[in-house]
């Protein structure tokens, strides 16, 4: 290990060089503008992976975005790790917001800013860096890896449980990790036990086939935007419990030792809510910030238009009103039943005189991990040896619906093991890598495969 | 009068085309990147009135948008009618919702089509038509002539009270005609006798200092769409009326004599439900659809805007959201006092965890006529040779602010003698100016000057 350690250390300048090309490529998944640079992103990575030659490397089409899997099947009677990551990335919006190009990363502070550094090029950069210690010093891999990196995760994963079906085969591993989380601090290893799902859907109400003269019409007709306010205001109470009738009825509460080991953890919640710039948290009552965050279902939403918008007045009633709301589940939320029920509910309490319409955007499944099984001890070693702190168990508000895909479909644990940090503006302008991290990363996912060595294969 | 008439007969055409010169000047006075837009089209109509000789044209600079002012003086011993309009428009957008260019006007279907054409340059040029009319039939006016017409009305007409004040001995006249309002229907000639006023205001919701990942903070932070609309919902009960305290306090109720002339007036609702294209009427309970549009104050959102309006899904708590409301108001409501009894209540009622800011914008004073004075009967008068048909009294719900300040500068009665139609578009996509209305205009103006000629002067 100590040669791999040391050609790691030596690469460090040209492994964020490497990371800074690959950033340059706007592969927002989101945009249909963007088709074909999340093309050319999934293709920088594979030409990485064949200059490593791998001994297979592919571009998986999908009916989105296309998928990057590899192979390093050269360790017989080794177990066989899958390192899930993703390629594309959140939009940039709002553009004007940023400090430097989201597409021209920039090294600032000992930091990379720039769209995707940290969610998830750079994590999976740090992978196939990796993997490349391993074969430029020790001329192999102590396990077999399988990468699979797909191009859909910001916009839901929706062709991925498809293509999981499709190459089954390809798939079978022993353990999953994923690195697309966050540490719970800087400079402190962490394993994320825990993932919210996801469900998201769009809301448009109806008025005027166009915009109305408010001094004309106003009074005498419903208007969306207020109707729209009047249909949002309802789906939380006061303390910002959700009303949807149903939505907390699978909800698995935490446990008192759950609550006992949160609260545990060195959360200074003055700095946390500093980081966000808010006047002061807010949630639903009765549970503290980190349970509302990881462990407590939300309803948020994400957009709101309607009527003008520009500088200065214009007296109209708007044609109509659109707003984008999505909740975070936990289990035993199923994004399709939450889906169901605030559609349900919103068209139950739209007000007269508007037309309502629910469009379903993606979904996805909450997770949470056998944290009892040993590869998470094994985990915690890696971690131990490349940062020299004890590893924390945390849990993630956000989702990764490949984590809960896979586990359904394996049945074998899935160690999130992640390196962002909780402020790196991942979907906000001037996200960041921790440069420091990038590196200390690369040295968990190798001493990660050195220890998965030893572990018994099948 | 016979020659003067049919002069105006044979000038028909030449007048559309004249219009539709003008109408293609984009003189959004609300967009300050269209401001040497306003100003040229200031001079468009002031070589117009130079090029009949009136006696002064003059373009008044203000603080905003110039105005310009014109007078013909060549009766004495005759009454002097000032007459008012204004020469800029609303905002186009949504520009994607015209079916020909807002600035370049096309004939269709009998109608003129563009931004402006009836709100209100169509009805400026009216009376810039029937004064050329008798200017070339009869080489002089029976009565005196004031012009005065305004570069602000979208915008509030914000430098105006200063402009009358500074213009005081100018603009001094024995009636006021303003053509800026809409008939009751196609060939119902309408004397318009009250105005609703305005208030105008924005509400900003602020919360984390950018958008923030709603997976790694929702729930624990108050979210600003949210957060705007329980605030929104809270304007109204359930019935349409608006919950802001001290609201209503000082409303003029109608009387039994207003409501049974409203009443007895040929109003389709359900034409009138079909051209706005909403599903139903909706409104404060206990009054009909025209009392609720003339006579009672309203709230609506006439925008609202936060977080992520793109295509797709972005799982974001937006960093703010921002609301435009205003209120229509009627006799006696003072704008200053509603627009703070609301920023109260708004301050109030916001929720925690977020700021609150609310800015102001223009405001307008409602106005009622004084309906038994002998220039009604005048007026009267003029439509009927006009357009062979009795008038009716009507209010129009939305503001002229300059109505209540010339009234209550100078205590003199206000003709509102339109020629748009409720139908009109005047403040959406597709504006359009009936030419037939536009041609009768002229004569009714003509008439209109005729008729006051056998007034007393003073």
């Amino acid at each position: 290990m100590e040669s791999t350690v040391s050609w790691i250390d030596r690469g460090r300048e040209r492994f964020v060089q490497e990371l800074v090309a690959w950033c340059k490529i706007p592969a927002i998944s989101s945009d249909p503008a963007h088709k074909a640079d999340v093309v050319a992103n999934a293709e920088h990575l594979a030409a990485e992976l064949r200059r490593l030659k791998a001994d297979r490397v592919e571009v998986w089409p999908t009916k989105g975005h296309p998928a990057v899997f590899a192979s390093f099947m050269h360790a017989p009677g080794k177990p066989t790790l899958l390192v899930y990551g993703h390629h594309d990335v959140q939009p940039v919006d709002p553009l004007n917001e940023w400090i430097s190009p989201p597409f021209e990363p920039a090294i600032r502070d000992g930091r990379m800013w720039g769209r995707g550094v940290v969610d998830d090029k750079g994590q999976v950069w740090i992978h196939v860096k990796a993997i490349e210690a391993f074969l430029e010093t020790a001329k192999k891999l102590p396990i077999n890896i399988k990468l699979i990196v797909e191009g859909e995760e910001e916009v839901g994963s929706e062709n991925l449980e498809e293509l999981m079906k499709t190459h089954a085969a390809d798939l079978v591993a022993d353990f999953v990790c994923v690195s697309d989380t966050a540490m719970f601090g800087r400079g402190i290893p962490s394993l994320c036990v825990g993932l919210r799902g996801l469900m998201y859907l769009e809301v448009v109400v109806e008025g005027p086939k166009s915009d109305l003269h408010s001094g004309s019409f106003g009074g005498g007709v419903a208007n969306p935007v207020n109707a729209l306010a009047r249909m949002i205001a309802r789906l939380h109470d006061d303390q910002g419990k959700v009303l949807v009738p149903g939505f907390y009825d699978k909800v698995v509460e935490l446990t008192a030792a759950e609550r006992a080991e949160i609260a545990s953890l060195p959360f200074d919640e003055k700095e946390w809510l500093a980081q966000t710039g808010c006047p002061a948290t807010f949630g639903e009552s009765g549970f503290s910030t980190l349970e509302r965050v990881w462990a407590r279902p939300t309803l948020d939403c994400n957009g709101i238009a309607g009527g003008f918008q520009g500088e200065g007045s214009k007296t109209i009633i708007p044609a109509r009103a659109m707003a984008k709301i999505s909740c975070r589940l936990v289990p035993h939320q199923e994004p399709e039943e939450i889906e169901r029920l605030v559609s349900q509910y919103l068209t139950k309490i739209a007000p007269p005189g508007v037309n309502v319409k629910v469009i379903r955007h993606h979904g996805g499944r909450p997770y949470l991990a056998p944290t009892d099984h040993p590869v998470f001890e094994v985990a915690k070693r890696a971690f131990a040896k490349a940062f020299g702190r004890p590893t924390v168990f945390i849990r993630e508000g956000g989702s990764i619906p490949f984590v809960r895909t896979i586990a359904d479909a394996t049945g074998k644990p899935c160690l999130l093991m992640g390196f962002g940090q909780p402020d790196e503006n991942a979907h906000a302008p001037n996200e960041w890598l921790d440069l420091e991290n990038f590196h200390l990363g690369i040295k968990s996912a190798a001493y990660l495969y050195d220890e998965l060595s030893r572990l018994p294969a099948k």
